[in-house]
């Protein structure tokens, strides 16, 4: 196991410390509660927003923590479950009496344990809403989860949502315009190579030198098929088209286009694909409005990267392109 | 070989149409010079900044070309210089009638053919002036490079002199700063694995599961010295006290730490770094003023990381602060 780490027990807590030690203004590390708050929190009559999740799909989601995103974010040890009382501290430490919205990926335990947290925020007398993403069409059930897996349209939400939340807008229209991004969004993944959990110390996966993983999870769980060693533009296609198909895309539509890398995979091949991908959305009259390329939702070190597609209109288009400014996305101020 | 590519001759090109089809309101690719240069280019009287290089490196330079950075960057083939005609051509696009300044990271195809360029530049009336960046500590002469190699501090040099040519100083102040960022910033870096040139198809060198390179060049030239594996605090040592040593900084000076990934290590490693970083610059007495984290001069999908020490004053932060939006660095705007 070749990486950059001390002890693995220590990885989440050391990256959450160099985390504080870059971006003081920003952020603050809560680390007897394992979670990162914005630096302004609790804001008086905002909608907080809070996400969380296992680790290693950095930047998500304490990458996003800041002005216009969100106000706090959960991480759990390596591909594994926040527990309720960091929800319940983050809820808190953003709660600024207009209610949270806690943002939740579809992974069984991140479900249940942000359920568990929200009962407890109530009897605290906060309001809580919840939003539980979606988006993966590569797969109906999985391995750590019930229906559909929530992957990169999750990024796209908490910037979106966030930059409503902003505006002092309330909780019940901040929880609204979250389902509509998780409704107008889909994706697909795949992976040239396997990632190797610090703890596990070996591969989640084997892959052949000839194959590759074509509806990866962002944990390595099981995709739709595994697949001989493909071209750029075929692996586009076959991630761009079920996505472009199950979001009954329309000639003449507009979408925000997110090329994701999955960690290990260099930004020129991610531009390759992208090439691909604006031929396959050119050929079908759909207009790409908006853009987000690079690595944003991770698998470590995993080869391969994810393709997210989001049906837009003149709302979303609006709270995309407010000001953000987080440690990996910023802009507008 | 396994990536996300068509044919291995088509990487740079594709690469460039992608970049064209998710940022139409940053850049123009002019695909016949194999430039990319900035939409609004050339502008009346602003002082243009070019850079260029081998491909590989993404985002470095295509990734830089907007508001208040480079005004066209020239990539060549994977790790190969580009040729004068490209620099040539990418310094008349952006001729404004203030001169260009030409940024150039030491290595001797580099260095030789923007010489060329500017000849063929004056020839044509136009102010050249260039700065060259040698900031790497590891070696002194290495594979490609009489002196020191350019790496980390190019991207805060073009970010930071950009910044400065937006305000339509004159030719002899932006090469000036130049001059002084460069002066003012050293970097080193390192590997766990190796790189694949497409064009060759496999790795460049052979690292043990059990070995490292210290001191590594951002092609894979060997460094200062291949070692067992060892922690993210030593590496973090061996690569920072040479900088600091180098530098020669001193209790109570400013830096700006730059916390880069060589392309295939994932942004949880690279905090666990910048953490180590903070503690050995806080034992130090070295405030880190400003910082930057992520893979912004890359060897494609090698994995490992560089830290980069800029000593800052007033005058660097004004401009390092100053508005960017391009495709791989955005705020203020």
């Amino acid at each position: 196991m070749k990486k950059l780490i001390n002890h693995v027990d220590d990885v989440v807590t050391e990256a959450l410390a160099g985390m504080e030690a870059l971006h003081p203004e920003l952020i603050r590390v809560d680390f007897e509660n394992q979670i990162i708050v914005r630096k302004d929190a609790p804001i008086r009559g905002k909608v907080g927003v809070i996400s969380g999740g296992g680790s290693g799909h950095e930047p998500m989601h304490g990458g996003f923590v800041g002005h216009g995103m969100l106000d706090a974010a959960c991480p759990g040890a390596v591909f594994t479950s926040p527990v309720p009382d960091q929800m319940l501290a983050a809820t808190r430490a953003v709660n600024g009496g207009a209610g949270v919205l806690h943002v939740v990926k579809n992974y069984t335990g991140d479900v249940l344990n942000f359920e568990m947290a929200a009962e407890l925020a109530a009897a605290d007398g906060i309001e809580v809403a919840s939003v539980v993403t979606n988006d993966d069409v590569a797969v109906q059930d999985s391995l750590y989860t019930a229906g559909r897996r929530g992957v990169g349209v999750t990024v796209l939400l908490e910037k979106i949502v966030g930059g409503l939340a902003e505006t002092g807008a309330p909780l019940a229209q901040v929880t609204e315009l979250a389902r509509k991004v998780n409704n107008q969004g889909r994706s697909m993944g795949m992976a040239l190579t396997s990632c190797t959990v610090p703890a596990a110390g070996k591969p989640t996966f084997e892959l052949g030198d000839d194959e590759m993983e074509i509806g990866i999870g962002i944990h390595g769980e099981p995709g739709r098929r595994r697949v001989k060693l493909a071209s750029a533009a075929e692996v586009t296609e076959m991630l761009a088209n079920p996505v472009i198909e199950d979001l009954g895309l329309k000639a003449g539509e507009r979408v925000l286009a997110f090329v994701n890398g999955m960690g290990g995979t260099p930004l020129i091949e991610l531009y390759i694909v992208a090439s691909e991908l604006a031929k396959i959305l050119r050929g079908r009259d759909i207009t790409i409005a908006r853009s987000l390329i690079g690595s944003y939702i991770t698998s470590l070190e995993m080869a391969g990267c994810s393709i997210t597609l989001l049906r837009l209109d003149d709302e979303l288009i609006r709270y995309w392109d407010a000001p953000v400014h987080t440690a990996a996305l910023r802009w507008g101020v």
